[in-house]
């Protein structure tokens, strides 16, 4: 039995999300769907985050198991004249039956991505947050300080959350010139609570706008209070950029833009 | 009556084009149906550049005449409340009554989007043509050139262009590392013909493939033969940056990217 371990990019706009759904196309149904018809055979795919609707990946990470001898360039390229436009897979590769996309990750890094502009723009309608306001990136700067390092970041997690403990890492936190008025927060770290980039992305932009000072976000952070954060930031801003393994930046697709 | 003059973003994608037409949507039926909802009049929209569907534009300019006393933010506003979500207004401001887009314009800056890579990509599916062949981009440099200055580039236009002269003056042809496996060819010149910069970058990809060696480029141009030069490369790989009038560089948008 051969376990292979997929890269697979996405535009999650017209998607439910990561996780298989009986109502609604999903990557991982229509990944498994894919195999299925390539393999001709049932195939159960694991992914390394579980993303939500409307949320984009860069680099999933994903496994799943078979017996047929398929060759790995013909997963990839099966895969890819299978899958709908909006997913494509990258790589595929052989890896040990104690991989686990999820489990053996050992880092994450999430891009958020912000159009501060006075106006929408049509090219990045499905990709960034619009907030028409002027930001004051300092403050977004020195409100994000305050997250770096081992936390409990329960007032950073979605109600639904079910994480047994809401101690976790970050590592850092970048602000990222991507055009004149886009601006992207890169958050990296070993693992995240549910929706909690977006709430760190939705608080941090209410300090860019000026509605928190800088230091309320430490306080939020020892309040453990989701009501004290600010709002959970749109879906459609948020991107998986890489998930890591053992400290290497392995799988990965591509590179970060240049002016990271 | 006040002449007023727009800045217009779109993303072609799903837009028959700029040009009104009378079955599909296009950006000047969009832009005349919401300035007559605004306006409570008939308005007709001419623009500098009649780009082709699938077509996306950064910083289109286009100009109509009102005697409504309404603000320009209220035309800005008003116009990106009434507009479907792929077009975008960002300017709006008063011009002379002989300023003409198309006319006036002294030069414009056209990118065209290349995603040398493998596989497809989710991404840039709507922004860039797919060519999963290596490029060899000194090649495509060389080739390049050959276009720069003033030439007949009767070999370089569609076969139902009636402009009544063919002589072109290209500026510039940069190449941009917008990001690792995408390439973009950004082409500067005075004015342009049908299909123009799709046939130059469709050439081009040819001698970066190595179909071509890069002096064929003088040839195909000397030959003033459409059927010499490369295939038209896909409308949505095109993107129309700027609009030059008097040498200056507004109205713009924005910026290029600063890797440009």
């Amino acid at each position: 039995m051969r376990h292979i371990r997929l890269v697979v990019e996405y535009d999650g706009t017209g998607l439910c999300g990561w996780q298989r759904q009986a109502n609604g196309p999903t990557v991982q149904g229509h990944l498994e769907a894919a195999l299925a018809k390539l393999l001709q055979h049932e195939v159960a795919v694991t992914g390394a985050s579980r993303t939500d609707a409307g949320v984009h990946a860069r680099a999933q990470v994903a496994s799943f198991r078979t017996e047929r001898p398929i060759p790995l360039h013909g997963v990839r390229r099966g895969l890819n004249s299978l899958l709908p436009p909006e997913i494509a897979v990258h790589d595929a590769a052989v890896v040990g039956d104690d991989f686990h996309p999820r489990f053996s990750a050992t880092g994450k890094l999430y891009r958020y991505t912000v159009l501060a502009a006075p106006d929408r723009s049509p090219r990045w309608r499905t990709r960034a947050w619009h907030v028409p306001e002027v930001l004051d990136l300092a403050a977004l700067c020195a409100g994000a300080a305050h997250l770096l390092g081992e936390h409990d970041f329960a007032a950073f997690r979605a109600a639904g959350c079910t994480a047994n403990t809401t101690v976790r890492r970050i590592d850092a936190i970048d602000l990222v010139d991507v055009e004149p008025g886009v601006i992207a927060v890169d958050v990296r770290g070993n693992a995240f609570l549910r929706n909690m980039v977006r709430i760190v992305a939705g608080t941090l932009v209410e300090v860019a706008q000026g509605r928190r000072p800088p230091a309320q976000v430490a306080e939020i952070l020892g309040s453990r209070d989701r009501t004290r954060a600010g709002i959970t930031a749109p879906a459609h801003g948020l991107e998986l950029l890489e998930v890591r393994y053992d400290g290497t930046r392995r799988p990965t697709f591509g590179a970060p833009p240049s002016l990271v």
